[in-house]
C-alpha cells in the first residue's frame, strides 16, 4: 500500500469518490462507524437488500456507471413495489486487487446521477478488496405510513392482475448479449433490448398509487411467471394470465415473431424490474389514473387458491404454458 | 439447476436454513421483497454495514459457524460503540458455485446462536451464486434515543481516553495463523490469540454506559493507532497515549516479551472489535461502574488538536512510536 498524506488508501478512495454522494443528514460525511435514519413518527422503514456480482448480474465490460445504477435501481424497484418512498441506502463494494481508479470514478459518477434523480442519498458503506470479482451489495431504505407497506400476501379472489411497463425486454437483451447471432432484429430493437438489460427503470413514480390502490404487489425480478407464483403462494390464491395480454415492447414482439419459443424467455427470464400488482376491480381505474405516465396493463385475474395456489399462463391457442423453468434462481 | 418440488433451489435454501432465523415482526418470514423496521417514536435507527470475504477476512478452512458469527459481530461491535441496542440485520451472501450445503447449514446454525445471544434477528437477505469467493455482507440496525448516537466527533481536550478489553490479540492471532513458527508461545496463549482472531467479542454490554458517559466513541477494527487518529481528526483534537497502559492479554504480553517489534502489530494491527472512547474526567468512574464486567482501561488523554490533530503513542522509554503503518487499510 502506498501511504498517502490524507490517510489510508481506503479512506482516500472514500473521501474522493463516495463522500460527495453522502446525504446531508444522518450520513455524517461517511466519517463515522454508522449512519442514522430518522423516520417520521408515523412511518415504518422499509428495508431491502440486493446486489450485483461481476459475471453474474453484469458483464465485465459493462460501463461502470451503469453497474452502479443497476445495483441501486434493483433496490429502488423493490421499494416502489412496496409503496415506499426512497430514504437512502448503504453500499458495500468489493474491488478486485487490480481495480482501476477510473472505474471507481465512473461508478461513483453514475451513482451520483441516480442519487439525484431518485432522491435517495448514500448513508454509509463498506469498501473492501477482494481476491475475487467485483461485487456491489446495496441495502436501501424507504418510508411508508405505519402499517402500509404493500405485501405479497394481500391478493383476493376476483382481483385484477396488472403489470407495469413491458415484460421480457431485459431477458431478451441478456440473450442478445450472449448469442448476438441468434436474433435477426432491426438496430433500434437490438438497442432497446440491450439498454433494458443494462439499465432497469424502477417504477418509483407508481409507489404512491400502488400503496393506495393495490391489494398485493411485488417487483418482477426473477421472471413474471415465477414471481406471480410466489405472490400466489404468499396470498394463498391462484392466478390466470392470458399471455397475449402481457405487455411487450415492439422489440420483444419482433423477437417473438422470429422465434415463438422465446415466450418462455419473456415470461420467465427475469430482470424486468416492473411492478406486478393485484387490484380490486373497483380500484383499477384509480390506479391507472394515478400511474404518472407509466403504463399499467391488466393481464389476468386472481381466483381461489384451492389446493395448488398456482399461477397459470394461457397461450394464444388457449392452452396452458408449461414452463421448463418458471423463474430465475441462482441455484 | 435441479428443479425441486418446493420451488427454486434458491427459495429452498432460504426456506430451509434462513427462514428459521427470521424475526417474528417485520421480516415476513423472508417471503416478501422487503422487511419493515418499526422504531419507537422517540428513537433513531443506527445503521452500519460490514462484511467478510473469504481469503481477506477469514481463511477458507475457518469453521462456517465462526464465519457467520464474525460477520455479525463486526456489525454488533459498531452498534455497541455508537451506544445502540441491536434491532436486527439483513444478510447478503454470495456462495461459490461448488458450495457445500453442509457449510451453509453450519453457517446458519452459528448465525442462529448469535441471533439468540445478542437479540438481533434476521430481517431479510439476498442470496446469490458467485464465480468468485464466498462473501458475506451484513447491514445491521440498532436503536438509540433520538439524537443520542455516540459520534466520533465529540472528544474534548482534557477527556480521558479509554479502551475496553485487550488490544492486539486478534492481529497476533492472524500473524500466528500465517507464520506459526514465528512464535514461541505456550499452548494456552496460542489458543487465546487464535480464538480472538476467529471470534470477535462485541462489547454490546457496554452500549448503554458508552451512550450515557462517553463524549466520543468508535469501535477499534482497523488498529488502535489508526482508529484513534480518525477519532482525533473527527473531533479536531490530538491524543497522547502511553503504550504501557494499553491493556494486553497475558498471551499478547508473552508474545511481546519474545519480540518487542510486535508492538506495532498490537497497536496498529486491527480486528480488535473493542470500544475506544473519550470520557470527561468526572465521568470515568461512572463508566467503569456501569461496564457490566467488561474491563475499561485508561490509556491516555485528549489535548488541543493544534495544526496536526494527531494520535501520539509513547513507548516505555518515553519516545514517540513511529508506526510504519498506523492502521489497516484494504488499499
Amino acid at each position: 500500500m502506498a501511504k498517502r498524506p490524507d490517510g489510508s488508501g481506503e479512506d482516500a478512495l472514500i473521501a474522493r469518490y463516495f463522500r460527495p454522494l453522502a446525504g446531508e443528514a444522518g450520513a455524517f460525511a461517511l466519517a463515522d462507524d454508522a449512519a442514522i435514519i430518522e423516520p417520521p413518527a408515523d412511518a415504518d422503514v422499509v428495508v431491502t437488500t440486493d446486489g450485483v456480482i461481476c459475471g453474474v448480474h453484469f458483464f465485465p465490460d459493462d460501463p461502470a456507471d451503469s453497474v452502479a445504477k443497476k445495483a441501486l435501481r434493483m433496490n429502488l424497484s423493490d421499494l416502489a413495489a412496496k409503496g415506499a418512498t426512497p430514504l437512502g441506502f448503504v453500499l458495500a463494494i468489493a474491488l478486485p486487487r487490480d481495480f482501476d481508479e477510473a472505474w471507481v470514478a465512473a461508478f461513483a459518477k453514475g451513482l451520483g446521477e441516480d442519487i439525484a434523480v431518485y432522491g435517495c442519498p448514500l448513508l454509509g458503506g463498506d469498501t473492501d478488496h477482494t481476491p475475487g470479482l467485483l461485487s456491489v451489495s446495496i441495502t436501501a431504505f424507504g418510508i411508508v405510513p405505519k402499517g402500509k407497506m404493500v405485501r405479497r400476501s394481500g391478493a383476493k379472489p376476483g382481483d385484477i392482475i396488472v403489470v407495469t411497463g413491458t415484460i421480457g425486454d431485459s431477458s431478451l437483451g441478456l440473450l442478445l448479449r450472449r448469442e448476438p447471432a441468434r436474433f435477426d432484429l432491426a438496430a433500434e430493437h437490438r438497442e432497446h433490448l440491450l439498454e433494458r438489460y443494462l439499465l432497469p427503470q424502477p417504477r418509483t413514480g407508481l409507489a404512491d398509487a400502488v400503496r393506495r390502490h393495490a391489494s398485493a404487489a411485488m417487483d418482477v425480478s426473477d421472471g413474471l411467471a415465477g414471481d406471480l407464483a410466489k405472490l400466489c403462494r404468499a396470498s394463498k390464491v391462484s392466478a390466470d394470465v392470458d399471455s397475449a395480454h402481457v405487455p411487450l415492447s415492439p422489440a420483444a414482439r419482433a423477437a417473438l415473431a422470429g422465434d415463438p419459443r422465446l415466450i418462455e424467455t419473456i415470461l420467465a427470464g427475469g430482470d424486468d424490474y416492473e411492478i406486478l400488482a393485484t387490484v380490486a376491480p373497483d380500484n383499477v381505474a384509480a390506479l391507472k389514473q394515478a400511474s404518472a405516465g407509466i403504463s399499467v396493463t391488466e393481464i389476468g385475474r386472481v381466483s381461489d387458491g384451492g389446493a395448488s395456489c398456482e399461477a397459470r399462463f394461457i397461450d394464444t391457442a388457449g392452452l396452458r404454458i408449461a414452463f421448463a423453468r418458471p423463474g430465475y434462481s441462482h441455484f
